[in-house]
C-alpha cells in the first residue's frame, strides 16, 4: 500500500468515472499513489488559456470543479501544490489564496530551475512530482517530474510528450481529472459525504493535519 | 389536479419543446406538480462552473433563459427557491437580488443540514422539494429531496445519481428546462403572452400573491 | 426596385455567403428590401444570453461582426434600429452608444406595446419592420412585424414561430446575418472597400444622409 | 537560405504539428521566410470577436498561446508587428504593451492607407508583409501584403480571399499558428528549451538584438 494513504483502494464500482476505460492510467496506480507534489502551469491548464483585458487589468477564468478537486487533494491526501506561471501581475494570486495554495511562482523565467527550487524547499524529489502544462515552455516541468500530464487543449507537441492527456480542456476540468486519479490511487475516492465543499467557511484543521501527516 | 395549480394541464401541442421524447419526465408529471421548493447549487448549475478572477474579485456568468424561467416559476406557480453555495463572497448575491430570490445561503459547509434548515423555515418537506447540482457535495441535496436533477455538464457520479439530466449545460439553460417541466406539470405552460419579461420594471404583485397563495 | 435602394441588386457571385442555399430567403428578397426598421431583443440575440455579474454590476458580450453589420445597415441603407430589453441597468447603453443606436428601450414590460410606440415615433409600420428575438416574451415583437427572425440558440418555441432562423447563435453573428440579408436585398452588398470599419473615428455624414434619404 | 535566419530549417520530425498535412503551406516556405512584418487585425483575429461591456468600459479576450508565439517571433526571428483596429478606446493597448508591440493603431479609418504608413515608417514593403484579418474591412490589408491569412471564424468572403485559413479560431490560437509557420520557415522551430515564457521577468536583450539584426 502506498506510503501516506489512509484507506485501502476502493473497489471497481467506485472508480472515478473519468478513469473508466483508461487502462494505461490503471496500470500506473502505484506511480500515482507515490506523488506528493503537483506542479501546475496556470494559463491553459488551470484556465482555458484566455486572458481578458479591461481598462483596469487582466482577468482569468478558473473551474470550480478543479478547485473542489484541489481542496480534496490537499485536505484528504496532503498532496502539496505549486502553481508556476511566466506571466506576472496575474489575478492567479486571488484564486490561489482562495484555494490555500502556498507555493505560487508568478512572472518566472524558464520553469525547470523554478520547479527544482520548489522541490528543494519542500524536500520532495522529481520521482514524487507530477506536473501539468499546455505549451512548450512547460516541457521543462516534464523534465523534472515522474509524470507529466497535458490538458486536452495543449499544443500538439506537448500532448505528444505527455504521459497522459486529460479528457477535459484546461479551465474546464482538466486539473480535476488529475485530482481524481490521485485521490483514487491514494485510497481517498470517493470523498466522504460530510466533506465541506470548496471554499466553505468551515475548515477542518485536524483532518488536514491527519491527511498531511 | 395538483394543489396550487391555476389552469388545467395544456394539450400535447403545448408541451415545452425541451420535454419532447422524454417519456420518463412525462411519467413523473404528478411528482413534478407536487414540488413547492427548488434548491439550486450555484457554480456549475446556475453558471457554467467557471469563476472569473480580476484584481477586484470574482465574477460569474448566468443565463438569461434561466432567469426568465425562474421568474415565471415564482410569479405564476408560486414555487419557492433556495440557492445554496459553498463559496462565500460570490457575486451571486447581485443576481439573486435581481431575480428576487429570498433564500440565499453562501459560504456554507455540508449542504444537507443547510437544506433541512431551509425546509423547516419554509415549512416545506423533502417530498415537495426538487434539488439540482453538478458536483459530489451536491449529492447531500439529493438525499433531502423528492427529485434530484443534474445539468448535462455535471460530474459523471452526479449524473448517475440524478433522477433526470437536463439537455443543456449549467449556465446555458439547464435550470430553464427544470422550470419548464414544473410550469407544464402545474398547468402554467406556456406563459400568457402578456407576462412581463425577466427583470422588467412593471411588477405584478396581485398576480404574484395569487400564484403564491 | 425597392424604394430607398441606391444600387441594383448585385449578381449571384456577390451573394453573401451566409445566404447560400437558403432558397426561402432568396424568395423573400422583396419583403426584405422593404424593411426600414429592425427591432432587436438584446440578451440572447445581440448577446449569447449570458449575463456576467461582478461586485460592481453586470456585463454583456457583443459580437464585433454584428456591430459592423449594423453600422453598414445604418450608414449605407438608412435602416432604423430599436433595441428592446426587459432588463434595466444593462451595459447595453454603452454598446448602443458606440454603434449610434438612437432608439434604446431598457427595463420595459411586455414588448408589444413598446414596439408599437417605437413604430409610431418613427412613422414606420409593421409591414416595414423586421424583429428578432430568442425567448417567449419576444413573440410579442413577432406580432407587430412583417418578418420575425430567431437566432439559432433561441428557445424551440421561438424558432418554430420564426420566419427565418439564423445559422449563427446570438452574440456570435446572428444579427450580422440579418444585416447581410437586408444589405443584399437593398442592393448594398458587398460594402464598398473604402467604407470605414465599425467604430472608426472617421464618420461620413454626407454618405449617411444620402443613404438615409 | 532566407535572409535573417539563424539556423537551418529543421528536419521533418520537427515540423510544427499545426503544419502537418498542409502541403500548400510547405510549398510557401520561401515566401514565409521572407516576411519581416505581420499586420494583425485585433477583434476576431487576436480575439474571438466578442466585446464585453461593463459599466466601466469594454473588455477583450486574448489567447496566451498567441502571446507566446508573438514573443518568440519578435525575440527569435525579429519579425515586426503592427496591430490595426477600427475600434478606439480598446483595452488592446494593455495587451499590446505586455507583448511589447510597438506599432499599435487604434480607431483608424480604412485600413489600406494605415498599413501603407506603417510600412513606410518601418521601411518594409508589401512583399515582406503578411497580414491577417476576419472581416471585410480587413481585405484592404490583403491588398498591401504578400500573404493574407484568415482565422477559421472569419466571414466567408474573407476566408475565400485568403491565401491560408488557420485551423484555430481567432482568440483561440489562430495567430499562434501563423507564428509557428514563420518560425519554422525562418529556421527557429522549435524554440530552444531555455527560452523564457511569455511575459516572464527575465528579458534577453542581447538575444533580441541578434534576432532583430
Amino acid at each position: 500500500m502506498p506510503k501516506g494513504s489512509k484507506r485501502s483502494i476502493p473497489a471497481g464500482k467506485d472508480l472515478p468515472r473519468c478513469m473508466r476505460g483508461r487502462s494505461k492510467l490503471l496500470d500506473s496506480l502505484e506511480r500515482l499513489a507515490n506523488i506528493r507534489l503537483i506542479a501546475l502551469d496556470i494559463d491553459g491548464t488551470l484556465t482555458d488559456g484566455q486572458v481578458v483585458y479591461s481598462v483596469e487589468g487582466s482577468v482569468q477564468r478558473y473551474s470550480v470543479h478543479d478547485g473542489q478537486g484541489l481542496v480534496w487533494l490537499r485536505r484528504l491526501a496532503g498532496v502539496q501544490q505549486a502553481w508556476i506561471s511566466g506571466r506576472a501581475g496575474s489575478p492567479a494570486r486571488r484564486r490561489a489564496k482562495e484555494l490555500k495554495v502556498e507555493c505560487l511562482r508568478l512572472g518566472v523565467g524558464p520553469k525547470g530551475p523554478v520547479l527544482r527550487s520548489v522541490q528543494e524547499e519542500l524536500g520532495i524529489g522529481p520521482e514524487q512530482t507530477l506536473s501539468m502544462g499546455d505549451d512548450l515552455p512547460d516541457l521543462a516541468l516534464a523534465d523534472g517530474s515522474a509524470l507529466f500530464v497535458a490538458p486536452r487543449n495543449a499544443r500538439g507537441e506537448v500532448r505528444q510528450r505527455a504521459d497522459f492527456v486529460t479528457k477535459a480542456n484546461g479551465g474546464a476540468g482538466a486539473v480535476r481529472e488529475v485530482c481524481e486519479w490521485l485521490l483514487y490511487a491514494k485510497g481517498f475516492w470517493p470523498p466522504a459525504p460530510g466533506q465541506n465543499p470548496e471554499g466553505s467557511a468551515g475548515s477542518s484543521p485536524a483532518h488536514e493535519e491527519g491527511a498531511a501527516g
